[in-house]
């Protein structure tokens, strides 16, 4: 199992319920591929999301958010952490 | 006090030593702006790290990153978290 870091752009005013309900929509269905989305954060004035997650490969992870209506291209492996 | 995602580029090829002692140098002088550095994650192939941090502005997060030698101009302010 694998960590990944995502990274979602263009979420400019989302606010607060807006985010959990996106993120509701990851977790509905991440059993699917095997993928967990652990925590996401929002800074809703850049329109930056950032969602940790844990999954068997980098095309899961894509795989669930785009069908959740949220795809990305931008997920990063992350092998190392302190 | 604030929470904020860092993201630095052109770590391509670190190592988890490296990565260590880099977040090391943040972390023996970020008392200094009243900033935490909680967790940084590597994606050694993209050369990505996104450091997860608190803090009281986005600027005292930059100015502990640039003293440390890794300065980024891309920090993100986090309000929301789910």
């Amino acid at each position: 199992m694998a960590t990944f870091m995502d990274v979602h752009s263009g979420f400019v005013g989302v606010t607060a319920d807006q985010l959990a309900e996106a993120h509701g929509r990851d977790l509905a269905i991440e059993e699917d591929e095997g993928v967990h989305f652990e925590r996401a954060w929002l800074d809703p004035v850049a329109g930056k999301v950032f969602c940790l997650a844990t999954g068997p490969t980098r095309e899961a992870v894509m795989r669930i958010h785009a069908r959740a209506g949220h795809p990305t291209a931008e997920v990063y492996e992350l092998p190392v952490e302190v």
